[in-house]
């Protein structure tokens, strides 16, 4: 009689991600209640009562990708904000689009995005959202009903002045509704842990001068009592340096971690603009890094100096950030950038190696998040968060290196299968938790309707 | 009745790359004797009689792809050489495993090079192959089955010293057969301009120290009598100038100049280290350069300067290399590497805007090689070389700024189907002249015995 629930996966490459680098020919594995119970290098006996069996010859498996920074709300907004500088991306483009979000338009972009990751192999993320006009419930629910695993990350803010980007905010954004700390509290309240803890309510500090000394304060005390995590964008651009030390006399990293926010349950996105003694500071501090490589060379940020945060200790994940800055939610190809472009900055074609690059975007992401006790790698005992790459496809023949073949030569589009949590939510390439006809169809409506509501010429 | 060979492409998204830029929502596209006979926004009346109609919406139509710098031998040494500094990286690894090519190894490697082209876009390209061990005949005789338009571009040399990556050469590769301009000028007398002009045959000096001054003289003359082009790699890495002022007193270029071989027939690749007076040059001389952002940045060459080049008037196509430095032949990819990273590295994000981009991988590499009349963009009376991408995709949706989803969102499996020629070579995602499982079949084997043959330890 099949096990409820178990799942066989036979004769598949494994590439383990563990502490080893274990690399498996014919490898089978047997899912059990969400976890993996078995991994071997030869076919597992007890298997053959699996409810789901898969053959995977020529097909990798690989843990499920952690995206640690994203925006689940701006799939809406691909196609708008292209080749623009900074000013006229945030004024011109995405600050008064965002402005026109209905709860419906957020529900959808949230969707369209996880289709688009859940596709390309990411199981987990990490997706900061304003959530101000476009409701969090709404975010939250599609969440649960993708079946991925999510740490949502609620934007506040009680200061205005200083934005994202470097820049002044528009008046209105500052009192909107949803970003105290009184909404963050309820929202953590309500979201942290459902779902069999795949979805996370997290705190995201909007930006450096975005917030008042007292609401960093409150930041890290909620954290700590409610026992959830914080993230926040530091450092993307110079501009950010260069406020700091006006205001503070301090560099962004120096001035959190003498609000308290520095540590290993903060993940920071971009670190772009870190000098050497903030490049220690993350290291020792055990801080995580999201390095988002498609977001900062797009948006001409720069180059953040991920091998020496790597030399430095620092655990650094990886992130596609939104559509308007990448313009894809696609870590594979996201690995590919990661892995190239330092090489060529430090003129070192030995530095970021693809089988780190695949750390980055795995078992580091997963400790970004807090869970790689969990999730991560293929180890017996942790969750059932997997994804079988197909390799019988030109681009990834001959199949020699699988490390090297999945960081610098795979396409999200050949993943074949994904399970979060020992749940099947791709196969054969296709979506089944997630109605890719229907959110393709609204994503379209939805946006043009947006535009035109928004007044934004494009 | 339906004329013979006529194809009918309705209700696309065109997007011409043609001097204005248009694109063409809802549009119509007639295919004539291989062709474009008409280009509109509405229903092509006169179409109704073509013999294939192809119904594409949600798709867009964009002129073929051109790769301007490939090597069709290198696809079988993928994943054999990643991650190691260039000593290594040529002495341990692509030397001893080219040196151990079979003529089968060459053809099937050139069959898999092009499967993989073909299928994500690429119609047109510049293959620069040493054919010493690995014959010529076979990988020629390859490029016309498979109905691609190429320019096969021969390595001559006749010194010993100065390899490709500003390394010493191993002995042997001096003496190989096939590498002096005598063969060279058999095989263009053979093979320049066949399979009705598809197939051209080019010169391509091996390295700046790899061949007399003499060779280069030589060179100059059988390309200009024999109405044929030349290509070399120059200035890839910060040897190559080091070499030319030790040797020559000049810089790679100022030395190419001097020998008569800058200029609109001659193709560049790489062009890492150019100095200003050198950028002026290739733009004053016309010289194509082509562009490998994947290459030079795995390799850890360097940023070229592509904004600049493309200031001061100089024709810069893109290239995606080889399997060993890319390590995929996807000019999907290459365009979005290309948009990205000259923007961090000059911090401004308005550098190499994505239509642009579109231009260096279309019509600029058309003028790379020499075929810009016929080829490279989407006008009446050019060359059928079509691609249809579709758009129907997550990672696509919305459909607002087609040009920017093509560069900065859209993979190589996008693509539907592709003309060359008029001819319809992947239909459906389905390559049709090129027997897919075959040739993956073949690559495997042929590459695990050609690693046990070269002795190479992987």
């Amino acid at each position: 009689m099949p096990a409820p629930g178990s799942i066989l996966i036979e004769d598949a490459t494994i590439v383990t991600v563990d502490p080893r680098r274990r690399v498996i020919e014919g490898g089978s594995i047997l899912v059990k209640e969400g976890r993996i119970s078995e991994v071997r290098s030869s076919r597992i006996q007890s298997g053959s009562s699996a409810e789901l069996k898969i053959q995977a010859k020529g097909m990798a498996l690989i843990p499920g990708l952690v995206d640690t920074h994203m925006h689940l709300a701006q799939s809406l907004l691909r196609g708008c904000a292209d080749d623009l500088s900074l000013v006229d991306w945030l004024k011109k483009r995405v600050w008064p689009i965002q402005a026109a979000f209905t709860e419906d338009d957020g529900r959808v972009s949230a969707e369209l995005s996880m289709l688009e990751m859940v596709k390309s192999g990411t199981t987990s993320f990490v997706g900061v959202d304003v959530v101000s006009r476009y409701g969090f419930d709404g975010i939250a629910g599609s969440v649960v009903k993708a079946g991925m695993r999510g740490a949502l990350a609620k934007s506040i803010m009680d200061s205005p002045g200083y934005g994202r980007k470097g820049r002044i905010m528009p008046e209105g954004l500052v009192e909107e509704k949803g970003a105290t700390i009184r909404e963050a509290k309820s929202m953590v309240r309500k979201w942290n842990g459902i779902n069999d803890g795949l979805v996370r309510a997290w705190v995201a500090p909007r930006s450096l001068g975005g917030c008042s000394r007292k609401l960093y304060e409150e930041v890290g005390e909620l954290a700590g009592e409610m026992r959830t995590r914080v993230t926040m964008h530091l450092a993307e651009v110079r501009e950010d340096v260069r406020y700091a030390k006006r205001n503070f006399g301090l560099t962004p990293f120096e001035f959190i971690q003498k609000v308290g926010l520095a540590g290993p349950r903060s993940l920071f996105a971009h670190m772009v603009w870190l000098n050497e003694s903030d490049i220690r500071g993350v290291g020792v501090t055990k801080s995580s890094v999201a390095h988002c490589p498609s977001s900062n060379t797009k948006l001409a940020s720069g180059f953040a100096k991920v091998p020496e945060l790597l030399d430095a200790g620092a655990n650094v994940g990886l992130g596609c950030d939104g559509a308007p800055s990448n313009n894809s939610y696609d870590m594979i190809r996201e690995m590919k950038l990661a892995a190239v472009i330092h090489k060529a900055r430090l003129l070192d074609p030995l530095t970021m190696p693809a089988a780190s690059v695949l750390e980055m975007a795995t078992i580091n992401g997963a400790r970004a998040m807090g869970v790689e006790k969990e999730v991560g790698s293929i180890e017996v005992g942790k969750k059932a968060d997997l994804v079988l790459v197909d390799l019988k496809k030109p681009h990834l023949v001959p199949h020699r290196d699988v490390v090297s073949n999945l960081v610098y030569a795979a396409m999200g589009s050949d993943v074949d299968t994904v399970l979060v949590d020992g749940k099947v939510l791709v196969r054969g390439g296709k979506a089944l938790t997630l109605d890719e006809g229907r959110i393709l169809g609204e994503a379209q409506r939805r946006q043009d309707e947006l535009i035109s509501r928004s007044g934004v010429k494009l």
